[in-house]
């Protein structure tokens, strides 16, 4: 099947499913956290964090349509990263996708508890899974869920991004935040897909080191697209890293270099993949060309 | 032993392990994130949720020196909650225990991350004991403390709450945010020791029964000292209430009426552990009674 089609089915699937692990307070005393969740969940996006997920369960011989939970509970995490961050007291984003951030439309309370609300939904969405299955391998999967967004994965990148603000950053810095800020939850979607099937150590070591230098990709592209892309495009301002005084590889290397080493990142990702059959890691090989040229 | 030094005990065991769990940071990048997280987790408090869970596994013949991490996520959770419910955009509150707020001192951004940061590490010390121990009973038990704590209990309580603010809210509703904001985490405390355990159905009713009695105690007694306690004694300021003008019991019943209705809490809470041996139920019905007397 064709690249795009398969992203396009995956990506719809997931959607249809999203809201429905919030559907118990719709019509509840809670309806309007309800609406600012789904608000939020709804906004659009790539969905690249259950798609990635999703797929590196079906290159270990796995059936996506069994890990929709799972697939769905790395989105809420992302989204509810994204509603924190576009706090006042955050990066004050008033735009994300091309619609009003969280607080701009719910207030600034109700985007504290949406955030705090799809977080916990994440994690309960893998304790009801593992409530029936109770299996070491899967418990191995929602940990590292949990590890990849935690202090020491996202939440702890975003910290140090918080501290790097308006200050100049060393390479290492740069690097250390873009690992944990959006590479750890990238990781984690592949990694627990890979403990929940049981994969052998060199699986895991390889589909690691794929993640690795697809979430390099992923950023280095999004410090590109902030540098060259348009409003339209993008749905949010662009230049905000110019804007904030934030250090990116586009500030650190200029533009060209930057270029060169996005290929570079893509190459490494899909070099790590040769361990596998070539036709099922098929998808895999071609998200990390797609990560590389999306939008230009 | 006697009722006091036994809660103290608890108390000092929990303590003496709280801050374990994010040790890892404390010499990283995120140094400032576990000054944050630190200050709040040690900031006192009585410490209720895990020494309830503790003694309740006690209760059912377990040791809880083998579920310190279990009863520690319960107060890394609370201690999120309040973190979050202080914030300017929240409560904007600026003493908690007689001591300055976690954003008045880091900071509104590092507050945010704090909470985020604790819930997550709570529900990371979970999975980390269910890769352990990866068994129904366990996976039910942390179920329900992530139940406890998210969007139909502890989150969804405060959302009511917010909206409630600086209106007239029915009995009922009072009786809604209650039962939603402090006693869902309340009773998940009772519950997931229940489980963890695999108590009978009977001793899992009169827990569930027992929990949700002193829930009510515990809130009554709350908003009796907010109107009768003082700054030394509560460590932050009192009449907050009445200034944010909420509704309390003691706004609804006037503080007589309140009194009798935590003193039938209370018996209801006491009466509900019958059915266990009353030399091993002694302490969760001396803690029934040590609620409603609490600095008065």
């Amino acid at each position: 099947m064709d690249f795009n089609v398969q992203y396009e089915n995956t990506k719809k699937t997931i959607e249809a499913n999203l809201s429905s692990y919030i559907e118990g307070i719709r019509s509840s005393e809670q309806k309007h956290l309800y609406d600012s969740m789904a608000y939020s969940l709804e906004a659009g996006g790539k969905r690249f964090r259950p798609i990635l997920f999703l797929q590196t369960i079906e290159l270990l011989g796995g059936k996506p349509s069994e890990y929709l939970d799972v697939a769905c509970s790395l989105e809420y995490i992302h989204t509810y990263s994204l509603i924190h961050d576009d706090l006042p007291a955050m990066d004050n984003d008033e735009y994300r996708r091309g619609k009003q951030t969280n607080h701009m439309v719910f207030g600034e309370d109700m985007a504290i508890l949406a955030g705090d609300g799809l977080l916990n939904t994440a994690l309960e969405i893998l304790f009801d899974r593992l409530v029936n299955e109770p299996s070491k391998n899967m418990a191995l999967g929602a940990q590292a869920i949990a590890k990849g967004a935690g202090i020491s994965g996202m939440i702890g990148g975003q910290v140090v991004d918080i501290q790097s603000e308006n200050t100049a950053i060393s390479l290492e810095t740069l690097k250390y935040i873009h690992e944990k800020k959006t590479g750890a939850l990238i990781e984690a979607s592949v990694l627990s897909a890979a403990l929940m099937m049981g994969a052998k150590e060199e699986e895991i070591k390889a589909l690691k080191s794929y993640a690795h230098y697809l979430g390099l990709a992923f950023q280095i592209s999004d410090d590109i697209l902030d540098c060259t892309g348009d409003f339209i495009n993008l749905g949010k301002k662009t230049g905000s890293d110019e804007k904030n005084k934030k250090t990116t590889y586009v500030t650190f290397f200029g533009l060209e270099e930057a270029g060169k080493l996005l290929e570079e990142s893509v190459n490494n990702a899909t070099q790590s993949l040769e361990v596998f059959d070539d036709k099922k890691s098929k998808f895999l090989v071609s998200l990390a060309y797609y990560v590389a040229s999306r939008n230009r």
